[in-house]
Parts: structure tokens; sequence; C-alpha cells
């Protein structure tokens, strides 16, 4: 993309309005713009930030073997009233009626129709195991909204249902959720490390949150310094592997890790004193095993190889894609803006044009664009007539990895700059060297792929 | 993807409440389930094939130079009083109240929300041209939905913005746009014919919509027939070419193709009888230039080069994404079910093993089903232990191109049948000779895409 011919409306103040980094970084580097109360427009690189993300959510849940469809956002309140949550859910359910005066609302999730699509298709054991997910707009009419994407009204969630015919079955969809969203997290740069959950009215001890370490989190959190040691990295999976999912967890999940809601001072106090850490979180996604709670209510049952009709054990599994933004960039920023992972830059690389409209720098600049393109990489060419000092600070806010900077002088040696934001270091080298280092810098995240 | 690990719920009844074509094989070939009047969840299947659209919408957009952003599905009624169409949009505008009692809607478009975000950030002549697009789920509450998704009430479109300095310059846009379009639809196998529109209250010469010629559409068309041998193919465009962009509007346009909206017997009286044609025609985009209209109401202003400031021209320009499924059904079936097209195939082949649990013949199957993945193929294998026919009527009904049929007989001289949705014609020839025939038959779909 040419700067000069896209909408990246950067601001050079910061906004009021923003309390935290990501909210104000977000809005400074031109990615988001509130339209209501918690309500926001992706603009162009916010929105493809959000692509991003998304790709890797759906590529992990597929390599899990896991199908997705997608629910619409808004829903009858009859099949919530099926449930018992029409009226339970309090005033964050967005309720309204169309023009025949029927009960409606916009989804805030989404195990009531998913139970019903089951139930409406699935009648034999045989249809097991099945997760079915959707990544879909939901809407939770926050009191005080804030924190931008962190905590919006309307947000982007991801949420999957598995559908088993035993518990035990049951708890392997877990397992294959919390491998699959380890591996989400590391592919976009974050450490989300999984705690124990509150189970709510349901209760249970199938339930873990995934949490981002920040300063900012809302959650205070404490563990054992050896889970930050942890790393997914890139072993080989085998989703139907039982035994192998099973030993995942443990690994994930053995030592001390809870939030606020379940911590226990006590338990707390056997972990050794100088790996004892609190810190603050944020929560990125949370997985669910909740057996025939809905099933039993709404009547999603199947029949087994002996000819008894039963209700199929479920769990729901949420990533907060749209959230997901604010916390890698609460994660990964400087006081020049944001430092985007590899993994979800908007752009792989920017290049900076020194002396826009010089024969030989702009044409040397065309030459790189073009060829990164070809090289299967997504490049932003800055060629605005602008100074080179206007150039950088945009680049520095927008936070792409890597920079290539152009100019007469570096060029007479054939020389240009590749710099890392991460950690600012330069190197001289030639244009064509730059695009073997970028090549095999992307390298590793275009393998992570699923096709 | 297996079919024993899909979720493919088809249907053997014809269900009920369909009555047209498309409704009916989309219902019955697992692709959507109503969840409240013309409110549907896409399965599998149906939203593979919503994806494959929308990605062609998103490549022949962002080729033209438009620029993706995402607007919210809820709008705050004021931005609406200040266009002054809150008043004006009558029952089909779904409108709400948060918990605050703020007047919000679910938008049924979005002039007043994006000319809402230019004027935020955009305040001079040089940041134009500019037009900004979004494919985003829209709500117009229809008194009586029906048709499936040809006219729902929650539906997916993509709808764009253009931005300009002068007139000329806005009609350029849209002339953009009309190339755009007409590479859009013959990418998806249809045959989309400009016709002139009505332009409702603001009027003006400048709209016209996109009817593909279908028994079931809604609307009566009048046309000469030569419109129809007209293609656009592979011509190489270039999008800033102003006079590039009128030649290709007035090939298209110059010929009388009109709806009964805008019908004028008297001219079409001048064509020659023996190329009078009437028929019937299903809507699946519009443009429309429509001046300052907007940018007069909410003050989108530009500063010119002699330091004037003017409101902006713009246009909005449509396609009917989710009622693209159903227009490409309804152009493109017979009695035994779908018939996609290549550039939107849920799947590229189909392959139906006739003897599961045959070993030679499950290897030759997998083999296969490795190898065109390998090949970047996207094939669905029907492992399940049905018997041939079940099998070979799922394939027709859901409607992929091709078939690849593997049966011990055949195997024993090292042959499979590959045999085309659409002539029914099947030929044996080796395994190896069908992926290459695949790939063959496929590279002009993989050479189309924008990257």
């Amino acid at each position: 993309m040419r700067l000069s011919r896209y909408f990246l409306p950067v601001l050079k103040e910061d906004p009021k309005e923003a309390q935290i980094v990501s909210h104000r970084l977000m809005l400074r580097a031109g990615m988001i713009k509130q339209q209501s109360a918690g309500i926001y427009s992706w603009l162009p690189l916010g929105y493809k930030v959000l692509n991003r993300i998304q790709q890797i959510v759906h590529e992990e849940q597929q390599r899990a073997g896991h199908i997705p469809l997608l629910m619409p956002t808004l829903q009858s309140a009859d099949l919530w009233r099926e449930s018992g949550r029409y009226d339970a859910y309090g005033d964050e359910m967005l309720r309204l009626q169309d023009r025949h005066k029927r009960d409606m609302l916009y989804g805030p999730t989404n195990e009531e129709m998913v139970t019903d699509i089951f139930r409406s298709y699935v009648s034999s054991y045989k249809s097991l195991p099945l997760t079915l997910y959707h990544i879909q707009w939901k809407f939770r009419d926050e009191m005080r909204p804030r924190f931008g994407v962190m905590r919006g009204r309307e947000f982007l969630m991801k949420d999957g249902y598995n559908f088993d015919l035993t518990k035990e079955d049951a708890l392997h969809a877990y397992n294959r959720h919390l491998v699959s969203y380890l591996r989400t997290y590391e592919r976009m740069g974050l450490q989300a490390i999984p705690m124990r959950a509150d189970g709510g009215p349901i209760g249970g001890d199938y339930t873990h949150e995934f949490l981002v370490l920040a300063d900012t989190g809302e959650s205070e959190v404490f563990y054992d310094s050896q889970i930050t040691d942890l790393k997914f990295g890139d072993r080989q999976i085998d989703y139907d592997d039982v035994a192998q999912g099973q030993a995942i967890l443990e690994e994930f999940t053995s030592r001390y890790a809870r939030t606020d809601e379940t911590h226990d001072e006590a338990l707390f106090a056997q972990v050794p004193e100088e790996r004892r850490r609190t810190a603050r979180g944020i929560e990125v996604g949370q997985i669910f095993y909740f057996g025939t709670k809905y099933s039993e209510a709404m009547g999603a049952t199947v029949v087994t190889e002996t000819g008894e009709r039963v209700p199929v054990h479920m769990g729901s599994h949420g990533i907060g894609v749209s959230r997901l933004l604010g916390a890698i960039i609460e994660a990964s920023h400087d006081d020049k803006g944001i430092i985007w992972p590899e993994g979800v830059t908007p752009f792989h690389v920017g290049i900076v044009n020194l002396k826009q409209g010089d024969g030989s720098t702009d044409s040397a600049c065309e030459a790189l664009y073009r060829e990164l393109k070809a090289a299967g990489l997504d490049p932003l060419y800055d060629d605005r007539d602008e100074r080179a000092g206007a150039k950088f600070a945009t680049m520095d806010l927008i936070g792409l990895p890597w920079r290539i900077t152009v100019g007469p002088r570096g060029l007479a040696e054939n020389k240009v700059e590749l710099t890392s934001r991460r950690t600012g270091e330069s190197e001289a080298i030639s244009p064509q060297e730059a695009i073997e280092r970028l090549k095999t810098i992307y390298q590793p995240v275009f393998a992570a792929a699923y096709h």
C-alpha cells in the first residue's frame, strides 16, 4: 500500500478520553474511531490488524478440527426463555422489539442458538464429537464502557461449542481448546497464562481463563513464576490424541495461577516464596465445560449405541478477538508508539523515502515495494511529500516491526537501512539483502499458517 | 475436509416454507437455518460460500483502489437526525434504546456514519480522491421477509462511499465502481447487467442497478439482447484512467436495459424488434452518485487549492453479498441440486469412495485427498460408510462442480472417474491425470485473485 493513497488519520495530540495506553495509541494511530460509547469504527489500519487476528483464530480452530459457521447477531427472546436466561440476564443484555413487537435481543453469547442448531439436525451418537464455532459481533450493554476496545459494547468474539457423548469426551474437547488457544496466543506474540477461573453459578473445576500480564490489566493475578517459562513452541500436535491433550493441560495448569476471583492464600503459600508473583492481567479467553446444562434444558439429545437417548455434554470456549488488539498493545509498546509482533502486524515492513521526488530514491523505493510484494510480503510505502522526521514518527507510532529507509546518500553505495522497531537497531545493507532478510524474518509467520 | 468430520446436515425432504428454488436448495444442502423470520444461521457449507463471495468482493474493491474499514452494526440516532433520515426512514429501520435510554438503530446503510468519519479527519483536497468501503451485517425490518437470503432482514452487504472534489471526479469514481462490479460478478460466474435505475427522491441519471436474469427475479426487466453478448473478460484495467472508465461505462450502458421502475415504452420501441427482450431479474448491486446531499447536511467539506471550503461530492455503491448466494443458485442449478461456478464453489472437488473400508480404494482416496490439498485445492472427501447412490445424491445436491469417483474396478486399471457436475460427462483417467486436470481447471480462478 502506498501511504499517499491510504486512509491513515494519525493524531498529533493525545486524545483526552483515553485512560490507558492501548486506547490512546489506537486512537492516535488512526486505528479506531468511537461512534457511540463503547461502539467503534475500525479504521483501515485497525481493521487490518483485526483481520490478521481473526485469521490466526480461524486457522488454529480449524487445525484442531473445529467447524466454522456463522450465527446472526439478533436472536429471538424465545430461545433464551427456553434456557431460563432471558429473565436471568441483567441489563447488559440489549433487548429490542421488531416491527411486529416480537421480543429480540442482540446476542451477548450463543449457547442457546448453537444448541438449537444442534438439536435441529443431530440425533445420533455417530455424529459426535462435534465442535462448532463462529467469530461474530456481540453486544453487552456495559454500564460504563471504557478502555477503548478492551471493554467495548459491540465487540468481536470467537465462541465455540463442543458437543460430546460423555463427560470424558467433553473434557478432551476442553483440552483441545486449551492447546489450540496456547498456539493461537503464541502466534500473536502473546504469552497468555491459563488460570483457574470461577465457574459462576454452574461451578465445577473445568474452567480456565487466559490472561496476558500487563500493568493495566483489570484483574489481580497470583502465580508461580515457573509458569512464565512455559512455551508451547512448534510442537507437533495430534488433536485426536487424548493422552497428549491431557499431558499438555497438566503441564500448563498444574502450577499455581489464579485471578483474585479464585485466589486461595493458603494454596499460594505453598509455592516457594521466591517464585510467588503478584501482577495484573488482561483476560483474553476462557474455556468452560458445563456438562448438560443447556442440552437438558433445550432437549439436545442423541441416541447412543445401545439405543438410549441422552443429553449431550457441552462446553463453551471464547476468545476476545477485538479486545486482543488492546491486549497486544498493552503488552508491546514504548513511548513512541505500538510495536506489533510479526504475527499480527498490519504491514510487514514500512518503506521510508527520505527524498520524495528524487528520481533515484523514488525508483529504488518503487523497486523495493514491487519486489517485497512479489515475495509475498505486505509493505507500506510512505511516498508522501513529508520531511523524514514526520515519516519516522508515523512509522514508530503505527508500530510496523521493520522499516527500510531509503536515501540518496546510502543509495550511492547501494545501501538502505533496515531498522528493527523493537530494538531500534539499524543495519546498512543492499536493497536485495534487505528483502532476503525480511523473507527470512517472516518465514516462520508464513510457516505457522494452516490451510 | 473429510465429510465424516464435517457438519453438513442435508435434508431429504423439500422444506415446506421455501417458495423459490434457491431457498429450497440452500435449506436442503444444509447451508442455512432460519432462526427468526428473515434471520439465518449460516451453516458450515453456506458460510464457506459466503466467504468465497466476500473474498472476491474485497479483492475487486481493493484492486480498484478502494480502502476497507469496518463500521459497527449499531448506530446512534443522532447521526441520522443530522441528515434528516431518522424520521424519514420508515418501519424498515430497526430502532432501539440502550440501557441509558439513548436512541440507537441497527444500521440499514452507512451514508451518515461514513460521512461522519470523513469529516472527522479530512479537511484538504489533497486527501482526495478517497473511497472507503466495508462488508458488514445490516438490518432492514421487512414486513414480510421471504425467499430465504434473497430478502432477509439481517443481511450482509458491501457498501462503499466515494469522496471527491468535483462532480467530474465523482463520476470517475462511479465508473470505477461499475468496472469493478462487472469484474466481481464475472468472477462469480454471473452475468449481471447494469440497468438504469430510479434515483428516488434525489433523482439524477447517475444510478445503475446490476441485475442477474432469472425466472424468479423480483423485477421485470426490458433490454436489448445485444447486451447479453457483452463480456468483461480479462482485460487489463488502469483504474486511474478516466477515459478508459468512461469507455467501459458507455460500452455496458448505452444499449437499452431497464427495470420496470424506469422502463420507457417509447425508447424501448426504438430497439429493433428481434432484439427486444422481456425477462425477470434479481438485483445484486447498485451504484449511485448523489452529489453533495450528505456532505452539505453534515458539514463534510474540504479546503481547495485556492483556499475555498467546499462540500465533497459523494456516491454510494452496494453489493448484496448474502443475497448473491441466492442469485447464483437461481442462475445455476438443475433438478438434482446446485451447480456452483468454479469461482465460488465451497469445495473445489468432491471425492467419492465407492467402497469405504476397502484397503485399496481407501488408500487411493487418501492419496488423492492429500495431493489435491498439496496442489492448493480444497477437496471434500466423502469417507462415510454409505452406499454410492447416497454419496452421489449428496454431491449433486451441494453442487461441487467436479467429482472424482474411486472404486475397486477402476483402480484395477489405475483409473478414477472425473465428472463434471454441469454436463454430467465423465472421463476415466488416472488419479494423477485427474489432479492435473483440476489444477488446469482452477488455474484461472487462482490467477484472478488480487493480493
